[in-house]
């Protein structure tokens, strides 16, 4: 039955057949008060009721839905990929609040496949979380709309979503600080090495960085705009494209530290210093950035603060309240490879 | 009754009592073949049995636990900490060999603390995982004994535990080739940032360079050995202790990359560069390695492959079987840290 979830929301009557219970002692266990749901069947059979309904990804109305959520206390978490540093940290940060109100939680890679984000969306669910944390939404997706018709409680993290609640960091203003970080400098030629344009991080980043920057008076072409992989390999791809391209820009705004580090190489690789030939700025001031050989300016994002965030956001849905969404502050981490 | 499980195993007669069904139900529908089983019980009896024994984490002996494999094929992972990039992309490797066998994994973080290590793992047991996958343990702790006398089906991987089977890298030999390496070089005062001293990654790459360094008649104080966290923070501070200790080291080595980039950091702010003034090498070689300004020597350890690996041995332990443990060969890469 489990598949069916994937097709169409369960309703009580697919409940009721599938355990040959009456549909109103069904609804009597899953959507009254404790007290009434203990009248309304022995504990056995609203223990195989509770489980199937758990099981199917069956979410009732917000009371049933916060009945369920007493019961189970798990929260599943979906990103990307946990080898990039910036989802592992945020993952930290919903691991820290959770214990806080008592809940654990788990995390699964999607790999940005969409395919792969429904089926761990309902591995999840059918693994019975009370609430889902969604890392890897795709500005083109239609897995979030398909989850608020069954009425499964979730929230966004890391990257936003039109019309859904979301906990990020505020990357507009993240793209700007770094334009006019670079034009204050002087920097006439510019590069970004924008990330993936289904993740609003990279668009908004990106987007921000290049408006801000015309504005101020410069000039970017388009063919200095680098869509990539978030990952180092995928810096150092973009890095050898623009350099490819002939005119060698005197510096870049990588959207993400490893795809920046990734950057960093390619640079050397083509005997350019970094932050001597050519300024590099990078986006989420991991750790690693302020130790590095020649340490990286890069924008910080409170990650470990938007994942517990995201945790507040999600027992507020749970609650059945409308939640808004965060936008966190960014600063910029000036340092000597853009100085 | 999910707390019993930490207390004691549970028995056929708890589940039969906690059920209200008579043992022999209970044990036809655990014990025997899918056949017979639907012979003992209602499907939807049946279950009810099922579900509880996953609840409680109820796993009798092998052909039994094999029926619970084919029923949910669902991998529990455990592991330090998720943001330490080692960990991340071993649970690709485990992510990858599981799909191939039509399993889903999850993981979550222990923080290397034992009280968390034990919660995560009943959440993970009551989330109804058909094995797990540790990641995390620790040489001094009894949380792997527990599992084995509930006869739980695990593996370990990353950390290897005397008298239980793990897939690692074979870390003692890693170790071996950083000294050698450094012996050739010249170097006469070598300083170890060790890692943590409860995790076998550590102890084992730290005393094997040690002994294999003096078998090369090469001498190195105690207090050139410093234990660490794997982060970069870690090897930041472990490095700046070596360094306040007056007599400066030729050569670091780390048994992390991230922890050697910390002591880059460090040795940078003490005016010193890295591979002129100070040779550093790292370990597990990690895709930053050879992009950095100054590119790192590490002991390539085959990551993925260990989570691959990891889940093929708890397949065959989910079949009953005996399982080996494997110790995949590193590989060390020498770069201009180190050159």
């Amino acid at each position: 039955m489990e598949n069916n979830t994937s097709e169409r929301a369960v309703t009580l009557k697919d409940l009721a057949r599938e355990l040959g219970i009456h549909p109103s002692t069904v609804s009597r266990v899953l959507h009254s008060d404790p007290a009434s749901a203990r009248g309304a069947a022995s504990e056995a059979t609203a223990q195989r009721i509770r489980d199937l309904a758990a099981e199917v990804g069956y979410s009732p109305d917000p009371q049933a839905t916060s009945l369920r959520t007493r019961r189970t206390r798990l929260l599943g978490v979906v990103v990307p990929r946990l080898s990039d540093l910036v989802l592992a940290i945020m993952y930290e940060g919903i691991e820290d609040a959770a214990a806080r109100v008592g809940y654990s939680a788990f995390v699964t890679n999607s790999r940005d496949d969409e395919r792969e984000q429904r089926r761990k969306v309902e591995m999840m669910l059918a693994r019975r979380v009370d609430g889902l944390i969604i890392g890897d939404s795709h500005l083109d997706g239609d897995v979030l709309p398909d989850l608020r018709r069954r009425a499964v409680p979730f929230v966004l993290m890391n990257r936003r979503h039109p019309g859904f609640p979301s906990a990020t960091c505020d990357d507009i203003r993240g793209g700007e600080l770094v334009a006019e970080h670079l034009w204050d400098k002087g920097h006439q030629q510019v590069a970004v090495i924008a990330g993936e344009p289904y993740a609003s991080t990279a668009v908004d980043r990106t987007s921000a960085f290049v408006e801000r920057w015309r504005e101020l008076g410069g000039d970017i072409a388009e063919d200095s705009i680098v869509w990539s992989r978030f990952d180092t390999q995928g810096g150092r791809e973009a890095a050898e494209k623009i350099l490819a391209s002939g005119k060698a820009p005197t510096a870049v705004f990588a959207v993400n530290d490893f795809a920046a580090i990734g950057a960093m190489g390619a640079l050397r690789a083509h005997g350019l210093t970094v932050g001597r030939d050519c300024a590099v700025v990078g986006y989420n001031d991991t750790s690693l950035a302020a130790e590095l050989p020649i340490p990286l300016s890069s924008v910080r994002s409170p990650m470990a603060e938007i994942g517990r965030n995201a945790v507040r956001m999600l027992q507020g849905v749970l609650r059945g309240e409308d939640v808004e969404s965060v936008r966190l502050e960014p600063a910029l981490q000036v340092r000597e490879s853009s100085a």
